[in-house]
């Protein structure tokens, strides 16, 4: 039974991860946490995208299956709450590929060509000419997953932008098309906080880049991975002045410390000299263990029974079926589709 | 209950048709009149293509779905048996779309790009840089199609040997991904009897180009036809030597006359002179109501029940999902998109 309300009037949410690898500090932060509001504010549903995960995964198909629970702990460990929000699994709503089927027809080649997020991550990934074409129609693909569960709200980050105005862009062509507003348009939410930085200063926090403080992780590698965070290679003495832009132990502090005053004291003892590294690190050290501890506990708990978190991933899927079942439906319906 | 022959070593045939308009004599010589054969022979599923037509029938959906019974219709007309063929509407196996999605993931850009049978139908249908994105990946469409039914034989216009190099491709690569042969390969068949050409003399009989005799004609239809059917312009006089080869009467007469000896001699006689069209027109007309008026007249009894047709395609098609649901399965299975 779902708690949460269902009112037409509730705003519907999507959002979701491909399951291709535990999550991360810069999960919790660009999304994860935001979750956990946003479950009692709107109608959620998390997807754990692992049939838009092969479009890149097609060597270790293996990899996905087994990311699945994983990253389902870590969402019912940092909160997320099965009876607020619907966790669904991507592959097991065939109706998601059929209406990908029928958008194809919506948009051009010339047209995902020209999609910047496409463009970038198919530089990032290598794939030149040999793009699957399974990855350059992924937009596509999340334009029925969004518009399947009729969200109105889509929570990304500032490079996925483009990907929101693709889906729009097939909306109101179908509804066009259908002379009536059978989907729905969405708007992209960026979050406040921005990308977390990986441990090592490169911009992003990734697991293919070994910088990441996994959610899960324990006491001793979270110790570890202070260590090793980047700070300022000028402050080499201790009564050096140092810099906190770009200074990692800062920027998490940022992200992570509640004692807002507090930290601007630090910062500016840092900025002037007689500040260590160390003193910065013991505080952000201090700081992620009472946030990871309970996580991690939680996780833990859960990971006991496995068969547990597959029984609500199982009710949640089928929770999220009957609505993009319906929804389909209407779009079948609409295209004269419809005999039987 | 279904009569036909299903055991392993039964071959399977898929075929089918696009429903954007009433069947001619140009299906009934490349396909049809094999099909009545194929029943007997093998497990035949013959598909109603109707979500591959909406790749270009975006703009009239209406018309996709009004056809579907007429070409059921014209299926029956032809003494194809719903008892040894199965018969089905391609939208209502939402399968076949979650196969080809995973396959999209096997195939690359160029490699759709490079499809000789889509460059050629991009300029027949003129869609330059504004391809839908549906048209460019109905090759993979296609390999879902065949492969969901494992068929090993696809009877196919010359022109279409590519898109089975293009399903065989992605189920090699499947297969081999899945470390077994999960997926069947399949073979092309191409009719001995070549295209019909239109009844103006231009290369194909072709709904949009209006040259066409359809299978439904009236009496008076078939008889302004074959008056209108292009013969040898340079036979002005009887007496005058005729051509046969581009001609349109004598290339219908090898397609349809079963008096191979008589039609020879008529040959000759044209060829010296003497033999006015009016003659040769009248023996092709002939034979033209002969083939049609039964047809005609099973196509017309049927069409006072089309709630009786619609029965037909409704457990053909269930029986049909059977199959594809059961590849899909593996193929999910093989990809470890299986989870409850």
């Amino acid at each position: 039974m779902s708690l949460q309300p269902s009112t037409a009037s509730t705003s519907i949410i999507l959002t979701g991860d491909r399951p291709t690898g535990p999550l991360h500090l810069g999960h919790y932060v660009g999304s994860l946490r935001n979750r956990v509001t946003y479950q009692d504010q709107y109608r959620q549903f998390i997807m754990l995208a692992d049939a838009q995960a092969l479009t890149d995964n097609m060597d270790d198909i293996g990899k996905v299956h087994r990311n699945v629970v994983e990253v389902a702990l870590d969402y019912l460990a940092v909160g997320i709450d099965p009876a607020k929000s619907t966790i669904l699994i991507q592959s097991q709503i065939p109706e998601l590929t059929e209406l990908t089927f029928y958008y194809l027809n919506l948009v051009t080649v010339a047209r995902l060509e020209r999609n910047p997020t496409i463009k970038q991550e198919i530089v990032l990934r290598g794939f030149e000419r040999d793009i699957p074409a399974g990855f350059m129609t992924y937009p596509v693909s999340q334009a029925a997953d969004i518009s399947a569960f009729k969200a109105s709200i889509v929570p990304v980050g500032e490079d996925q932008i483009p990907m929101i105005e693709q889906c729009n862009e097939i909306v109101r062509k179908f509804n066009r098309g259908a002379g009536r507003d059978i989907l729905v348009e969405c708007k992209a939410i960026v979050p406040e906080v921005g990308r977390l930085p990986g441990i090592d200063g490169k911009a992003k926090m990734s697991k293919s880049l070994g910088n990441t403080i996994n959610l899960g992780a324990t006491a001793d590698e979270i110790r570890a991975a202070v260590k090793m965070v980047y700070t300022d290679p000028l402050h080499l003495k201790v009564s050096d002045p140092g810099h906190v832009e770009g200074n990692v132990a800062f920027l998490y502090l940022d992200a992570f410390d509640t004692d807002k005053e507090g930290l601007a004291e630090m910062k500016a003892h840092y900025q002037r000299g007689g500040l260590g590294d160390s003193v910065v690190k013991k505080r952000l050290e201090g700081i992620l263990q009472d946030l990871l501890a309970p996580i991690r506990a939680r996780r833990e708990e859960l990971a006991k029974d496995k068969g547990h978190v597959m029984q609500i991933l199982k009710e949640g899927t089928y929770k999220a079926r009957e609505v993009a079942a319906q929804t389909t439906d209407e779009v079948r319906k609409a295209l004269g589709l419809s005999y039987f």
